[in-house]
């Protein structure tokens, strides 16, 4: 045996949910952490010597670049160009690029078309007369979506034939945008997938998601789904990971229509929709993406029984009554209540489905969290 | 849904690496921690806001405590007598007078025997002339320890009929001790169990420890051991916990002797036996201790599979290679190395024992530790 030299220091920029989900996976494991955040309240910033300053401030990022031995990022919303810049100073894991892509909706479907990964229709519009005429064509009830800068359901609008379209495009700032046909979709599901410097890549199995106001409520894992979707999703992800030369989590959303997976959108990191992996999967998402970042082997993908995601948004349940639920699992982002602010979630995990159902009524009798019971308890029949 | 007031703070004194598994449980919860120390370089101080102070500052100790919820603590050699004046102004949990009696071996099994659980001949030893007379009456190999600040194998040592009886007493500094017969045993085993605020009480499995050099060095859980040893160890942690009336983890090393349980000693805390449930248990001992001292409902103590637990002692194998062992998990405490120091741990899952045996195997192999790896193996057959 012999002693590690001193422990890696893990720098990340956004010092959210995310970032604190890792710090704490890392810490486990005897990692120090870095964050860097514009918010003096980062929910991050107790386990890992924070930096405030804005995502943009060069100087300020390249100081906190010197105090680290790898850099990562909790959301998209980082300038792609500030992190190619510290790119040449330390590694960025994922690159800069698989960012760039990821934050522009027209960048990234070319992409998955590129990669023969299919999706919806859509059309590129740069101008209000862009709109008129893809509207025109598509004929059909359609979501407007900004090019970049969107998330949990910000930056879009419904429109049908017929709308406004000026009011529409002027809603959302007259800037570059994406227009979707509206898709009437059997389900959603999702695909956590990390890729390791050596270019291994490990799959969690597929998530099934329940969204309410744009923002993800309830995730149940593994989904019931056949086989063929499993390999076609990990297909879809290979493709891009390696097209991307991708390093760490990553997550692709796909919308299922006629049976068929279509790519909505993918997200360069760790994933809400990956949160159940924390106690129902072998190794985390969190871990693993340490793991992947560093160069290390990466862990096992396996489930551990079925899990449900309740995602706590506003406000938290209280909290002994939800320990009193049988293979509950509680995550508490320590954020102060907003409304619209994800600040908390639960795992619930069984071995057996009759187990899980019964810990759901649980849930729904004593959380006040009816919907989001409801809309588990509909998929898992 | 409401929002949850201000989340407790949990102060704990001693920040080693029991506080900082605690702290790690707890602050995915939503908790706050705060330790008191001596050492400026405590290995849970980075999670846990520090006061820097002698364990009997009772000025410090006060001002501790007045920025904390409810007090525990991570090891015995705190001064119960000063948990005790903390324990007029903030819950203390686990209360004063367990620690105190666990703090003294006389004590301890004085309250074992009045509880009749049982323990190998013993005598109380305050002086020369009464080891002299206990020897002559066991008239077999015996150890001597100091009845008070003892652990992992210091502050004792082991003598035989027509050894020097006053060099051994002197060599223990001529402090009060117990002489405890040298017992031929079997095996070492023991239960970590829990006591909530409302005198509810949860079990996890008997463990199977190995010990080297007086430090634990492997434990296997479950243990594999007849139904009717699991029940006697739980009604002996019963009668232990209510006698106490205990709240929180506590741990019962057992020797194993003609297929009887002698209690050798309790640990008023969670404990190195009890490191295993971190990846082996639904509920890991920190989270339980936490949920207890809170007043919460304790969580499932039911195994996941079945677990060996490697203590890293002096040293810490290289991380990549470990990881690369399916369902391995690593910790590593931050802390410095120095000989005999416990630094981190891996647990190593599998749902069979085969998988078991071929994944210790592989620890064999690449991690240079054959002699944990060979005593493990010898218990698994």
């Amino acid at each position: 045996m012999h002693s590690l030299p001193r422990a890696p220091t893990v720098g990340i920029i956004g010092g959210g949910q995310l970032a604190r989900m890792l710090a704490l996976a890392g810490t486990a494991m005897g990692l120090r952490f870095r964050v860097l955040d514009p918010a003096l309240d980062a929910c991050a910033a107790t386990l890992a010597e924070p930096i405030v300053a804005a995502y943009d401030d060069l100087a300020e990022l390249h100081r906190f670049a010197g105090t680290c031995d790898v850099i990562s990022f909790d959301f998209e919303n980082v300038s792609a160009a500030a992190l190619a810049a510290l790119a040449e100073e330390r590694p960025v894991r994922p690159n800069p690029e698989s960012l760039r892509t990821s934050q522009d909706r027209a960048l990234e479907k070319a992409l998955f078309q590129r990669l023969s990964i299919p999706v919806g229709d859509y059309a590129v519009i740069d101008t209000l007369a862009d709109l008129q005429v893809a509207m025109a064509s598509m004929d059909a009830p359609a979501v407007l979506k900004t090019r970049r800068l969107g998330y949990d359901g910000k930056g879009q609008c419904r429109i049908k034939p017929g709308d406004d379209l000026a009011a529409a495009f002027d809603a959302l700032g007259g800037v570059p945008c994406v227009l979707e046909r509206l898709l009437a979709f059997e389900r959603e599901l999702s695909i956590v997938a990390v890729r390791g410097l050596d270019g291994a890549m490990a799959f969690y199995p597929l998530t099934e998601n329940i969204h309410a106001h744009g923002i993800l409520a309830v995730s149940i894992a593994p989904a019931e789904v056949e086989g063929t979707l499993t390999s076609q999703a990990q297909q879809y992800a290979r493709r891009l990971a390696e097209s991307l030369d991708y390093v760490g989590c990553f997550a692709i959303e796909f919308f299922v229509v006629d049976g068929r997976l279509l790519a909505n959108e993918m997200a360069p990191r760790v994933h809400n929709s990956g949160h159940w992996t924390m106690d129902g999967a072998t190794t985390s998402q969190f871990e693993n993406h340490l793991r992947a970042i560093l160069g290390w082997p990466l862990g096992s993908t396996s489930a551990r029984g079925i899990s449900v995601m309740l995602n706590w948004v506003g406000a938290l349940p209280p909290v002994a009554p939800a320990l009193a639920i049988p293979g509950l699992h509680w995550h508490d982002y320590g954020k102060a209540p907003r409304a619209g602010r994800k600040l908390g979630h639960a795992n619930i995990v069984a071995e057996r489905r009759a187990d899980l159902i019964e810990r759901l009524r649980l849930a729904e009798q004593y959380l006040g969290c009816a919907a989001q019971v409801q809309a588990a308890l509909a998929r898992l029949g």
